[in-house]
């Protein structure tokens, strides 16, 4: 890794620039081929598979049979590990469910939120060398608990770890579609796929501009999406390497792939980066962590506090706080999508099965946004109820800030009905 | 309002279907502006507000003299409502904030979600006849309570009420800034407007299209806005002229305003209608509300059921549910952005001082979207510890599901802490 050793605040913004992706071409091929399938539905999408996969299209859905047998192609160990997965990752978002509570904000005006499932969402998975099962749990299960009635996927994959996924969390319709094609099927439906209100799923830089572009026609979407990528704050409390094998997970995602590693300790960015070659040598994916790490940079700063400020700027996807008093400056961590604390946390247990969403915003977004949750899959809407008391208290104030914006009719709606009490 | 009596099923769909905005034509005329601001900062703001608004700007930024001496300018009656709504709302909102949970979801695996305000958000407020105080406060109160550190307003009006209103709710700076200009002030910055993390406010088809402009390009965006619009099911226990009133309340925004009445009682259609004229006559926007109510639609039903399934079909932004049973119908409800239950619950109510957010999804997007709440100004982040007890529980799991996702190294950043621990 580089090392920038105090670097000036000047100059972080710079250092923390992550490469700008370049969209505008990317979108204008992308969108004949949402149109293709706007229009002509199912025989677009096997046009597309042909055309751009080589593949056949058959059958378009998968059966309920592949379904429900996936779980006997699968060996004990995997199965074992997704139910396990599937009970904490389902434990944890339980929680975020919130039950309704009424707030009188005033004698007879009685107020409430009610949360309700998105009733149709989508569920997209690549294809690919490795089967993103994982995803298929990470999405399924918020929606199974926010109650989504019907929860529809596509996936290239016909790997019965995704399939065996899709009947855990309650997949009511699966799909053998990929690429921009399955994004635009769930955006607009086709005779097979049903449409949806909204989408979620990683994908390549097609999928992402698939989704960018039905999301500006008012489909709503997950959230944008970049390169994956992990800050580590690491002390001379923190094993080198672990620290190593941290950043080395995420930079096997690709060469896109962003790692930054930020110390007070010369000596820990030191270690660390003697201890990556021989972790580095050993994995199947060395050439593309490779070229991740060489992009990386590690930064030596002067104090806890210039560090806080540096991972609050750069606004990481995952951010492992690998210090002696992690919990402490994780509180004043404002900006990251998920957080891991000491030397026991690595993000891996994050992606699969502690129970947090391994679907976070990446590129700064952690700025404004939040990861997946039950939030993402629920609609609150807002319920309210005035008492013949309540009109006669709140009226008058209704009817003065009426006034003062010239909105007449919205006044008289609520003077009819004081004047119906006299 | 056109009477459609017992239309089919297959009709719904044609009789729900809002006007098509075509938002093409204005982007290409809002790109050059967003460029512009982006490239020359304040002085593009200056040559804007000339060109488009004959205005010119002196000083862009409202003096803290200014907003904190509002109030004075305001008579009582008109202070004394803005803060009753002022204590409604934040009452109402301040439900909203939860407090991180920890949750065990294995032995020695603890995950929670900690709540921060995004640090910087941006209001915009439209000049025009009427000066929206209400959206300031349903704007800033919950990025008061939320914990926004700027929170940053752009407004062409220099109306009292709203920087009055601006005061109330902590904004912390304000400038004079209308148009597609201001947002993009907002999303890139300029020397004397912050850059923001999210943007919030209503506007005009060119404010709406730079909304949607710098939303593609990652700055977040409350929501995608329409017309507004109100959908009302009385049945024989409604007092017709309060519908009438209530439909007219939202006919008076505009002649894109969307109003929708639908019952199962002739009787009551019939009633309403003739109610409608001489309450129109008697209002001083009579010629917008007229052309809205002319556009409207009046929808005779067989049955609650159907009733029902039309109003969650068409996903109305207001609900207004002046029928016997009106909280037990709410609870069938799925699709909508706000409800108001009964015959003394206006939607005016909701719209000011009752201590609901009147930001709400219009167009349909209450499917998938909810209105504005302090949900919108906050991030929630996923914190996570493991202690020793807790990888060598949950690690194994872990290590099968890298290991099938053909991921090495997310696998070793696991065994190797196992591995430590023999």
């Amino acid at each position: 890794m580089n090392i920038i050793s105090f670097p000036d605040r000047s100059q972080w913004s710079a250092l923390l620039t992550r490469p700008v992706q370049e969209t505008k071409d990317i979108e204008k091929r992308v969108f004949p081929i949402l149109e293709q399938v706007r229009n002509e539905g199912d025989k677009a999408l096997r046009e597309l598979a042909l055309k751009f996969d080589n593949v056949h299209l058959g059958e378009i859905a998968f059966s309920e049979e592949a379904i429900s047998a996936a779980g006997d192609l699968l060996d004990e160990e995997l199965k074992a590990a997704i139910g396990q997965a599937y009970k904490n990752i389902y434990k944890f978002h339980k929680g975020q469910l919130q039950a309704p509570e009424k707030i009188e904000t005033m004698p007879g005006v009685t107020c409430w939120r009610k949360s309700v499932g998105i009733e149709k969402v989508g569920i997209y998975i690549p294809g690919g060398s490795a089967p993103l099962f994982s995803t298929v749990l990470m999405l399924g299960i918020p929606a199974q608990i926010a109650g989504c009635k019907e929860i529809i996927l596509c996936t290239p994959s016909d790997h019965p770890a995704i399939l065996y996924a899709a009947g855990l969390v309650g997949v009511t319709k699966a799909f053998r579609v990929g690429g921009a094609q399955a994004i635009a099927a769930l955006a607009y439906g086709t005779e097979s796929i049903p449409k949806v209100y909204k989408i979620f799923g990683p994908g390549n830089q097609y999928v992402t501009a698939a989704k960018m572009l039905v999301s500006s026609e008012g489909i709503a979407i997950d959230m944008p999406a970049g390169p994956s990528e992990v800050a580590v704050y690491a002390d001379d409390t923190a094993v080198p390497a672990f620290v190593a094998a941290d950043l080395l997970s995420q930079a096997e995602h690709g060469p896109d792939s962003q790692v930054l590693l930020v110390s007070t300790s010369k000596k820990l960015l030191s270690t660390v980066n003697l201890a990556l070659p021989s972790q580095l040598e050993r994995l199947p994916r060395k050439e593309l962590a490779a070229q991740a790490i060489a992009n990386s940079k590690a930064i030596l700063l002067e104090s806890e506090a210039d560090a806080i400020d540096l991972l609050n700027q750069y606004a990481a996807e995952h951010l492992i706080l690998s210090v002696a008093n992690a919990e402490a400056v994780s509180e004043k961590i404002i900006n990251a999508g998920s957080i891991f604390l000491g030397n026991y946390t690595p993000e891996s247990c994050g992606d699969y099965a502690s129970g947090t969403n391994h679907t976070l915003p990446t590129n700064g977004y952690a700025r404004a946004y939040s990861g997946v949750s039950v939030d993402s899959f629920v609609k609150k809407i807002t319920v309210q109820h005035i008492s013949e008391e309540g009109i006669r208290i709140l009226g008058p104030t209704v009817e003065a800030m009426a006034e003062a914006e010239s909105l007449e009719a919205h006044r008289k709606a609520v003077s009819l009905r004081l004047k119906s009490l006299e």
